[in-house]
């Protein structure tokens, strides 16, 4: 088996081209996506474009910034490490075929967590029908994961700047349950365990951004540092202001109970918290929105604020911002 | 201007999004490459494909592992990033079209450090007519750049398993030199000048990976890790025997001075030396070489050794593994 490797060989002693052929089993696997005419192993791989163009999205996660390894199993920093940039071309109304991984990490990490990785990895990949196509592997102080997703849109990609007056503003997905669970984990506690799940591993949506391509969406972005913050992006690039109306959301339980338990305003989990990678759109006043998408909020003209809660400022945390 | 910035301003005063802005106001200034129906700033770039394939590479630079700051202006750690990864795409005999790049930096990194990597990594894409198009920031203990890049082949694309017995190897472009440069710098000396600017500024023959395939090489790959280490992957990949005649080698003055001044015989620069990026290929026996090409050696069937040199086997350094 490929991934079957004792628990104390670290990268060091596997080698880079030991890691490479061990990434490559794995991977050979997994489903390898559509139109791969060369994979992993040469100076590039070799995809065949159906469609007459490609959306592309970078991301990087740092360990001790985006995940911690005593937190979180390196099988589900795979998972989000896919998932967060399957999510950005599902943003575009697209559907994600092939990525490519940067694996820098310490000599001493157990090769174990580099296969578990790739194993979390490939499988978030697989659920979109996407394959891992290429990558590097090289040495560094701490684990950073640079990846990069290419996909492909039946209709137009959808931007961020689309959004007009009189639109309706929309939400397709978790959100908040994420920052309710780091929450969690930040004072030492395991449960409410699906907040605890829903932080070690998203889910987003990935059939609602070509759903909401297709239905006319205007504007469309991820939720990954925080909904106010995103909103705030659709507004500026849009050149509007947004309302959001919190009596919309139907604040989960879970939810309802980390806020008894440390004091806070679950709406902040959900106003503020990032990483679900729920969907939010913009549609024309009048267009039935697609399943799963519920009406969180209106667009009008540019006014003093670009972004108001319930008609007014919103003082609270909006999101995450990197430096 | 764009990069104009106080030299005190590190990236934690600049903000992500305000590094992301500089940023992509140097981008604007340079050439988009070709068919960017999107650039950066939304959730994904948007490209126009016109071939029916894309070929795709990554690759990982870490700080005090590729590069060292204080060797090293930034500005030319952009060229290298930009010109090791346009380089896997010349190996394909393609050419490089769009790149996206994620940099993960310590908080007090001086903003201008980064701009001024932009800039260089910038120039150094505009040299093939390629355009940065997309990336990703964020915070770590070292700087760690991520690049990955798309390109296209106007014929099939170059493979490293291709090489069949009775074929010619050949090289083009310099070799030795950034190894001769590195070998200079860690002694404390600056000159042969020559030498260190081959070090902290590679020269890759773009024309010559396109021009390679369209002569109908069998097998292609740059030279990044060391000549003989790929030599040694064209042999495992094709399945053959490769043998290099250093006689082909004509070493140039300022390896020699090296050689003399630090007792090195300077044929190791050559034959172990990475990060000059030169291509190596292989051609059916009678074809002519491309303008540039050199040959160096000869493929026969599998024999003992993948490699040897002058019929032999090498007992010198070949070659840079990662942990």
């Amino acid at each position: 088996m490929a991934d079957a490797i004792d628990r104390d060989t670290t990268l060091a002693d596997l080698g880079e081209f030991g890691l490479i052929a061990r990434i490559g089993e794995l991977v050979a696997a997994t489903a390898p996506g559509e139109d791969v005419l060369l994979g992993p192993g040469d100076d590039a791989a070799v995809l065949r474009v159906r469609k007459g163009h490609v959306v592309v999205s970078t991301d990087v996660l740092v360990e001790g910034r985006h995940f911690r390894r005593d937190w979180v199993e390196a099988y589900d920093v795979g998972r989000r490490a896919a998932a967060q940039n399957l999510s950005d071309i599902n943003a575009m109304g697209g559907r994600a075929q092939w990525l490519t991984v940067g694996l820098a990490a310490p000599a001493d990490l157990p090769a174990q967590w580099a296969l578990d990785f790739t194993r979390g990895f490939a499988e978030e990949c697989a659920l979109v029908g996407a394959g891992l196509v290429g990558g590097d592997v090289t040495r560094a102080d701490q684990v950073v994961i640079a990846v990069t997703a290419l996909g492909a849109c039946t209709v137009s990609p959808v931007l961020r700047s689309g959004a007009a007056p009189g639109d309706v503003l929309a939400l397709c997905g978790r959100q908040g349950w994420s920052a309710g669970g780091l929450a969690v984990l930040g004072r030492g506690f395991r449960s409410p365990r699906v907040l605890v799940e829903a932080y070690r591993r998203p889910e987003p949506p990935y059939d609602a951004g070509p759903a909401a391509a297709e239905a006319g969406a205007t504007a469309m972005i991820d939720v990954s540092d925080g909904l106010l913050a995103e909103v705030g992006h659709l507004a500026a690039d849009s050149g509007v202001s947004i309302d959001v109306e919190t009596a919309a959301f139907d604040v989960p339980e879970p939810l309802l109970a980390v806020g008894q338990a440390t004091g806070a305003d679950p709406l902040q989990f959900i106003l503020g918290g990032g990483e679900d990678h729920p969907l939010l759109a913009t549609f024309p006043p009048g267009v039935a929105l697609p399943d799963g998408w519920t009406r969180i909020g209106s667009v009008s003209a540019r006014g003093d604020l670009p972004v108001t809660v319930d008609g007014a400022a919103y003082d609270g945390p909006t999101g995450w911002t990197h430096f």
